[in-house]
């Protein structure tokens, strides 16, 4: 019979009655025909809890411990779904990670799934088990210790199963009903898309549209996995969400497909540094162990053997990385000019795979900016994403200048 | 090293607080030399929590998906103390049941312990582990699968563990500071009793003195375990709680250790009915299958061929058992004269193993409760117990007429 993963996060199964809701879905999926592997998260709350208290035991804990804690949380919802699909007679088991078993490394509490023996589940779906309910997060080491994969792993765990089982599909149903253009609290003629293409995703989803895991988008990517991003609070449809999907399922796809953003960016600059071999690793190298989540860097061009660096990154870590690149500076002995810091700024992209075949979409792009007024105090590019950097009391008008001409209320 | 098993329950472990104070019960434990095994319950509220989400599933659930969620507490409080001795600078890690593994049959919700390999607890003591925190009350059956031993399995897990890896002791931390000769609040004359027989315990424990799981204390008299009951919340002593012990460990015992009682029993009499084989399995068979708790059963002399047939019951059955003795009596056609319930009456009796050394024991009870104008209306007798049925009106009275004959205030 044909496979499929349904991947449930902690507020769809936050107490019975939406856990009743979920099993009816499955139960929609079964009567089409399909043996469903079901991964759910912990109801939501339960988590934190436990952590709350491993927190209590002090400072440092052991993360074996804590993987042993918290893993326990995914462990209850797979047993009341699998206890609730029965009722709806449907055969339905929960399986615990170390049953499965999810093989993992010993990276506990960010532990990477290696594999996925698919025996036990095989032998089962063979004697008649229609649904398979999976704690997600959750493996085990080699050392038969129990790993959890990190936060928001089991949209991760949902993605390996479905390689490893070869299913059709992996539904991720979560509170939002899909992938949007740009986020609709900006602009109501945000749209939401259809499909959308795994690497548009990473390029949104590291952007902040945080609707799925990077790490399991990735993985999708990489086996070929189609997902689907859709609501557990609306009803069902088979066109509900949006796919995830290879570039080669989207038939004719926009330029571009979304305008992401990012509020609370700075900027920093190292005025007329010396343009010599090794600068560029003694800042970022210090700015890296320190922990400053680095994103854009711009060089200009050098002039006198001096050069300008430029970066941008959160705008909390500002003094943080102020203190990074003053004491790396002294320490090898770099001269530089000045070093400024400017608070005040945003990030906005636009991001799509037509911009590989489409050329002039950086120019209609900053045609569009100028055309409001906007000054753009960085670029950056890659092959399907442009950035910028600007004031950040234009952002909002930014991403709806951009979204009005790439024309995406028409998707 | 010498090993020392400790279990604490529920109220014991209920909040960080009290898991760092059994922390610091157990480092004293190791300090003293000891490896430890401790074997922890459920925080307190938290198996009801979820016994409660798992009936909400259904009235008729998998007992399998029961234990798999169920047993996910004891999981937590095993990691938050294991995290908590660590803290405290003691090598400690977690067991979750089939890691250790403990093997049990397939009785889901109630399942019985088989074996518990030493193998793997041995290797990790031999590498430096000082405790080994084992999550109590549940195991793996030989199909992989969760399975817990039902209510207060805890105390087995306990036991368990204390015969499988010989340990010197075991001693099981509750809210009570150990078993006396009667309940307190009958009399002020009570004592805690030192040492305490097996055979004396399991007569007390299922005569209403609920401090250990009856069987724990059959498991570790047939291992022959040293059992200590104590109190988490009084201050640690080497003689402290009760010892629970074979015979030949107590050097003098007293004819009577102690004076149990259970407060809202009945009688029912069947009056007058045919005395010919077949006659009582007749009457307690379909009592048993209507699920009636039968305890004393007394059957008076036969005349011209009929006879009394009394027997005792909780008091909020007698309906029950009054409606499926007259349907057996119909169905088996078997004539009798009369049924009469008395729901008035306690059961009180006295335990001890000295009796059977003594005798005269069942004598200067009956004179006591004379003595008192308290009149027995049934008589019972086992090796190292007397129990009587007298008016609830007198139960009282009768207790401390009993605590004060045997001069158990001496204790």
């Amino acid at each position: 019979m044909p496979r499929l993963v349904m991947k449930f996060g902690g507020t769809s199964v936050a107490n019975l009655d939406r856990i009743r809701r979920v099993a009816k879905r499955v139960g929609v999926e079964v009567a089409k025909g399909y043996d469903v592997i079901v991964v759910v998260s912990a109801m939501s709350g339960k988590t934190n809890e436990l952590v709350g208290w491993v927190g209590e035991t002090g400072a440092f804990f052991d993360a074996r411990e804590y993987d042993a804690v918290v893993s326990s949380a995914e462990n209850v919802t797979a047993g009341l779904l699998a206890l609730t699909l029965q009722e709806n007679g449907i055969d339905a088991r929960s399986w615990q990670g170390w049953q499965v078993p999810v093989q993992t490394n010993s990276a506990h509490s960010s532990a990477r799934i290696g594999a996925i023996p698919s025996d036990n589940l095989d032998a089962k779906f063979r004697q008649g088990m229609r649904v398979a309910v999976v704690a997600g997060f959750q493996g085990i080491s080699p050392e038969g210790r129990i790993t959890t994969l990190g936060r928001g792993g089991s949209d991760t765990t949902a993605v390996a199963f479905a390689a490893a089982f070869d299913a059709e599909r992996c539904d991720i149903y979560t509170d939002v009903d899909g992938v949007y253009t740009t986020d609709p609290r900006i602009t109501s003629k945000a749209r939401k898309l259809d499909r959308i293409a795994f690497e548009e995703m990473l390029e949104l989803a590291s952007l902040g549209a945080k609707v799925l895991q990077t790490r399991s988008v990735e993985l999708a990517m990489r086996y070929k996995v189609k997902l689907r991003v859709l609501s557990s609070f609306e009803e069902m449809s088979d066109d509900a969400g949006t796919l995830v999907c290879d570039e080669e399922d989207i038939m004719e796809s926009n330029v571009v497909a979304g305008v992401a953003f990012s509020r609370d960016e700075a900027k920093m600059t190292l005025v007329s540094v010396a343009d010599r071999p090794g600068v560029s690793a003694a800042i970022f190298g210090p700015l890296a162990e320190a922990g400053v989540n680095v994103d854009m860097i711009v060089q200009n061009i050098a002039e006198d053997g001096r050069t300008d660096m430029t970066f941008s990154l959160p705008v909390d870590q500002v003094a943080h990385a102020e203190k990074a690149v003053r004491d790396a500076m002294a320490r090898e002995e770099i001269n530089f000019h000045d070093l400024i810091a400017d608070e005040g700024v945003s990030k906005v992209s636009v991001v799509g795979i037509g911009m590989r075949s489409h050329a002039g979409v950086a120019a209609r792009m900053f045609k569009a900016l100028s055309a409001e007024g906007i000054n753009i105090k960085v670029i950056t590019t890659s092959e399907i994403k442009i950035s910028v950097l600007i004031d950040r009391k234009y952002m909002e008008l930014a991403v709806q200048a951009l979204h009005d001409t790439f024309e995406l209320e028409k998707i």
